[in-house]
């Protein structure tokens, strides 16, 4: 059904079938409910906001504004909102504008849709769903909830239908450090170009770094070599002292970098691993970055990712630093949908239809199916009084497990197993419904 | 915090607190949880709709255009989406798009926001949540549907924390057929008129019907009489035969009403009224057509309506008739909330803080929070190892009743009662969470 909709629908704007929407609502359920386990309370912010709050931070050409159709008074502002990009933004200035009703540290998440206007890419959408954990403190946010993160993450990650996950840190500091150590004053453009690391090769980094930002080849090379450098444990301080680089924000960095480690090592092995040219596109982060990947799917680009920002909710007295994770729920299921790795064991949550004998019975039908209803059963009368082969071929179609007769005392038949057995309407309730999802491979 | 919100925020895009929110996910959860055992699948569809879908059935003056920031080529269709003023458009579209893969009839749930550029006015927004059920049949669809969803919208509502509700019930074929009866041909421009009985009186509703549509004085008063019959029993058909007006529609929308009405005869008193003035603005309705009010606070206008809609889902060879409700509980939640008649009972899920007593201690505090999370229990870890007093008024100002201290055996302190005591994590659960909310009035 995917490829269908892509043909027929508008392109980067996603639609699931129902039974594929069941299992993102059971997901984004699952999700929230660990939220809410770790100590994070719900909000939810307006989808627009005004266009400096989103410009001050984001890649200006991915935002959608609105226009009011037909309006003659554009003069008035209706091109000074656009839709939120992510939800980080919305939330950091919604810290800012309450925080005189708020208690610091302040635990949000929030679960929403997000619009980006980019080019199609596979695994990019313009439309998707954003599920966030943030938290904000006031002054001061010790570097424990850094290594929090990582560890709710992958609990959250492995309750869900989807492959393994392995989470990619970094500390910007080290990457900031190292630079600033050789002597490099373009931090951004050099972050910028390390970060492509992964997608443009070494070669490729070596020419920009020393075209773009004028370094010699022998500084270009030891920004290259951090990049590369990756451990599963704390050997990755080892490896960036040898390149013989000093400066107090590398170190910084290393320390910080080594605490949630170390926090973190109880992990199993092969969920964690330091990786120095992780860097993140967005420019407010400041310390530790997340990027989370499918293995042996990682080419679909990150599913979760995240860092700490310690400048991005400004305007008040007291500084609020924050850190969070995102996780990109609609890439993931995109892919797996698309590539049929993923599937929805069936397509409505009803389990039991009750078949309608005549038009004079639909009452005595619908009081059936609100005693069901009652003890939790989500059930269904079907709407016209055909001959029972069809009633039965209706459930069968719309993926219903049992098809309840009106006869007293009451039958019900099980179509998975064709057994069909009296039941007693006060005690009977169908088997729970097995898994909503069937995941492959 | 709300007339707070409104100084600050973007006028007609409400933003809740997080124990706002905490309410507002409490009643969608529950409606949604209803309309699954109901036997109606989960869709969520795209933002945004091309132009001429959303123009064919919606007022234009309402609707939303994106634009892209610095977007040099309007020609290329930038112009040509907007985002969708309700879900029923979309739903049409969607299963006129699907209809192969889609098993009729099609009973599906929609709960999304949706945005409409409407002026400011009390009980109306520009962004708000609807939740949506609606049924499309293949061919035909019987009129005991249409009886099923005043039983199914009283017993939702009923669940929520809001005031009671009477649902406004009419049948557009009753005016249609009455207004060809009497020979008048502008059936849209006279229901519009009509329509606005209870906002302007009758005085100004005849005034209009003779200047607007130019009818006779006497032709004009049995409209507005037909407008004023109200019954909570089948005596509307005789109210309406004493009119003497005949007409074959006006006899189908008699018999139809008394279908829906004599089959919701078990609903309480008070729940459910004829009342002939009732025609709703949308144009696509064909029959049956519902407005449910909050009684006593009718003035905020209709929290929940539909009807049904036998040509909405066009373009496929058979006719694709269906019938739906919306529920707009942003309109309810922004009152309620507003004047103080619903108030979220805590800021936060969170019902344990355990206490920090060193920096030493907290991969402990973590293992402990890991275990209370395995029972279902929300809870966090102290962020700094501050005085024990500290932390226990952190934990009252956040709204946590209860306080685990890390001592062996581990200790309990109850801050809604002062009590402290001995606990075996084993098997210690806290309470269950009272009322997420107060509903007062």
């Amino acid at each position: 059904m995917s490829s269908k909709k892509s043909r027929s629908g508008i392109s980067g704007f996603p639609e699931w079938t129902p039974g594929q929407r069941m299992v993102e609502q059971k997901i984004l359920e699952t999700i929230r409910h660990q939220f809410e386990l770790h100590g994070f309370a719900p909000l939810e912010t307006r989808s627009i906001e005004p266009l400096d709050v989103l410009l001050k931070k984001g890649d200006d050409k991915e935002i959608y504004l609105l226009k009011r159709l037909h309006s003659e008074d554009t003069k008035a502002g209706d091109d000074k909102f656009g839709l939120h990009f992510d939800l980080t933004v919305p939330f950091a200035r919604y810290v800012v504008e309450f925080q005189h009703l708020l208690h610091f540290p302040f635990k949000r998440y929030q679960i929403q849709k997000v619009w980006r206007g980019e080019r199609k890419q596979e695994g990019r959408y313009r439309e998707f769903y954003q599920c966030d954990i943030d938290v904000i403190g006031s002054g001061a946010l010790p570097i424990s909830v850094d290594a929090e993160f990582p560890q709710m993450l992958h609990h959250v990650m492995s309750l869900l239908p989807i492959p393994d996950v392995v989470l990619k840190i970094n500390n910007r500091k080290v990457l900031e450090g190292l630079y600033r150590g050789l002597g490099i004053d373009k931090i951004e453009e050099t972050l910028r170009i390390v970060d492509k690391l992964a997608k443009i090769g070494p070669q490729k980094v070596m020419e920009l770094l020393c075209d773009e930002i004028d370094l010699n080849e022998s500084a270009a090379r030891v920004c290259l070599e951090l990049g590369q450098i990756k451990s599963t444990d704390l050997s990755f301080v080892e490896q960036v002292k040898a390149l013989g680089v000093e400066h107090p924000v590398l170190e910084e960095g290393l320390s910080e970098l080594s605490n949630v480690v170390a926090a973190c090592s109880d992990l199993p092995a092969g969920s964690l691993e330091v990786d120095l040219s992780i860097a993140r596109g967005l420019n407010y982060y400041t310390g530790t970055v997340y990027e989370g990947y499918l293995v042996g799917h990682e080419h679909i680009g990150a599913v979760c990712s995240g860092g700490r920002y310690d400048n991005l909710a400004e305007g008040g007295q007291s500084q609020l630093p924050g850190i969070g994770v995102s996780i990109g729920i609609t890439r993931i299921l995109g892919y797996l949908f698309g590539r049929g790795l993923l599937e929805p064991a069936k397509p409505t949550p009803v389990q039991v239809l009750v078949i309608l004998p005549s038009e004079e019975a639909r009452q005595e039908c619908w009081q059936v199916a609100t005693r069901l209803r009652r003890k939790g059963v989500s059930c269904d009368v079907h709407h016209a009084p055909q001959n029972y082969g069809k009633q039965i071929k209706a459930a069968e179609k719309r993926g219903i497990r049992f098809v309840m007769f009106m006869d007293k005392p009451h039958q019900v038949k099980d179509l998975q197993t064709g057994e069909q057995q009296e039941v007693d309407l006060e005690n009977w309730a169908p088997e729970p419904p097995e898994n909503d999802y069937n995941l492959k491979g």
